[in-house]
């Protein structure tokens, strides 16, 4: 095999680069020369400022006209943090394991893609790679950027797929066909500082904040949808910071997070919240970060071909799932159908990430299997 | 004047020894000689150990038999803190105030219930002081080792007055008749940290803490009584701690603080308190800490007696008050009848705290007048 068509190699030489977000560290170097290498046009830009920037962004196209398959993806990793058994940047290969940051989340991912991409030279329709260096970091200068970038240039895939590690026990069993979406809130209510022997000259701003969030944490968003669980209400931290016993509190803190089905739009439920606040509150401020919105490709023409793809090499039936956390899809979904599937989640972000190379290989070959459906 | 009929000076002698709890800096030495010079016999030892002791701790007596009056006070002080006008441990007289930290809290007290006794030499019954070190601490080895010494000596007094600045906007408009108790109780409730995203795998212990603290906020514990205001609860802390929006935390805490009347004792409100947390989350533990029980010693021939005394001096009526924080006459309350009164307490713990050179000289006399009446 050349090492283009091999993507034990070349995700060997992707994590050599200790690109850990937003730092690129040679990482887009390695996907570009790979893409040139096999007849993909490549631009390359970056975008935004220290400390979240810049951030290494590429779009790489092969092909013209026709269906458009978009690969998507991020060449970043999460910090590897201490204690591994190898360096997490020295991609090694332990009994039938490769070991480095990155293997599964998601340089092994686009290694495999590279290499089908080459292991199919002829095709019709148009491949592309939408690959960003910040997936694990604010996501504010990456595909967000990406999509830009391609809207000036009229260009639209009419298939995505993404490839995070939605695999969970082996290689195939499960599929991302929407994710849930995700809102922060930070309550915060005002008061009036004073001593507890004199409360009448003070104003508590516990009790009300424990009231709303008493009425928030007992909310029923929904009963879940299809292929949705319920949309669920978090309340994460609380904060009020007085040391002293006798001392009623000028202030109280929470922050909740809801994760959301496609039943909800983020800035509803903010307002939902607002309300059920300023009715126990009415001066407390409630300031909201959304995230990401729900997404749902619903089961059909994309989701099948990809399921087809892994039931021939595999032999397994992937369920089609909406669970975890968020991904660039939120963003891609705006586009066309979207569907996530790559390699095993189990290490992804923990120490002795770790790739099967079998894994690495059966991957390849799943989607050299979809672009031939995709791009026949 | 003497130096011990004269308030003035013997307050500024004390003010001079920088008596901040637990120290006592030669402020007991200079109550010891001032009372031996007027016929007292002085007991004197020292309780504890580092950090809140050793605290000295006085107790002196003159005549015998009778009705035995004893007058409470303390020695120590708190902090000055920074930013005074003039040196808070040398007494300094501005127009007509003396300023120095203590000259409320209750150096000057002290120092005029000294030289009330230096103006009655000759009386019935016996005249006691009971003087402490440890008011201003945490009150471990003060008047409750005082109490215990007595106790051992089969001393008990039929009478207290306790000289903390009672006065609030003039000399002899306010005194005590009883305090409030207080408790405070930590409210610790332990949960499963896990991904917001997958809340099935974690469990969230600010719900169950939410829900117990709304149900204790809209608690009424009574209506107040003849003497005493409603017994009032404080949520005065949350705390979580989870600085990741998309965790679930592993625990969180909450801080309360009850003030109440004598309808309550310290434990049935902590047993109440238990039940209720137990309720919402049994896994819960509660610590609880009682500061000291409500105390009244109902309207009657002490209150009767300080209040002519004053009205004698002064012309006013005092309003007989059970308001405002706990004072040592939670404990002493066990021996017997107790009424507080002293100076105004407007600069009391704060910057520049002064006395009027005339409210000691009419504490003074009011001190004379109820020596008189007590030991006539
Ligand atoms: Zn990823
Ligand atoms: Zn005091």
């Amino acid at each position: 095999m050349s090492t283009t068509t091999d993507p034990i190699a070349l995700t060997q030489r992707l994590i050599a680069c200790p690109s850990v977000t937003p730092a690129d560290a040679g990482a887009m170097a390695v996907i570009e020369a790979a893409l040139t290498g096999i007849g993909f046009t490549v631009h390359r830009f970056a975008a935004g400022e220290a400390p979240d920037g810049p951030v290494e962004n590429l779009f790489a196209t092969r092909g013209e006209g026709g269906t458009h398959l978009a690969f998507a993806g991020h060449s970043d990793v999460v910090p590897p943090g201490p204690g591994w058994t190898s360096d997490p940047f020295t991609a090694t290969i332990r009994g039938d394991l490769l070991y480095g940051r990155g293997a599964v989340d998601m340089k092994g991912a686009v290694a495999a893609f590279i290499a089908a991409a080459a292991r199919v030279p002829d095709h019709d329709g148009t491949i592309s790679l939408i690959i960003t260096g910040d997936e694990e970091g604010p996501a504010t200068f990456g595909t967000v950027a990406l999509m830009d970038w391609m809207a000036e240039r009229g260009i639209r895939p009419d298939l995505i797929l993404v490839g995070e590690p939605t695999s969970s026990a082996r290689l195939g069993d499960m599929i991302k066909i929407g994710r849930r979406g995700s809102v922060n809130m930070w309550i915060e209510v005002p008061g009036t500082q004073g001593h507890v022997a004199y409360p009448h000259l003070a104003q508590n701003p516990i009790p009300p904040l424990v009231a709303a969030l008493n009425e928030l944490a007992a909310l029923t968003l929904d009963e879940g949808t299809d292929w949705f669980q319920p949309s669920n209400l978090q309340i994460t931290d609380l904060h009020v910071g007085n040391g002293a016993t006798n001392v009623i509190p000028g202030g109280a803190r929470a922050r909740i997070n809801i994760r959301f089905n496609d039943l909800h739009r983020g800035e509803a439920l903010v307002a939902r919240v607002r309300e059920i606040v300023a009715r126990h509150t009415p001066d407390a401020t409630v300031t909201a970060k959304i995230s990401g919105e729900a997404f749902l490709t619903p089961p059909g023409a994309l989701s099948e071909m990809v399921s087809a793809a892994i039931h021939r090499i595999t032999g397994l039936t992937p369920e089609l799932s909406t669970s975890g956390g968020t991904s660039d899809a939120r963003f891609l979904s705006k586009l066309c159908p979207v569907v996530e599937f790559g390699l095993t989640n189990a290490t992804m972000h923990k120490l002795d990430e770790a790739v099967a190379l079998a894994d690495l290989e059966a991957l390849t070959e799943i989607y050299v299997e979809i672009i031939r459906s995709a791009c026949a």
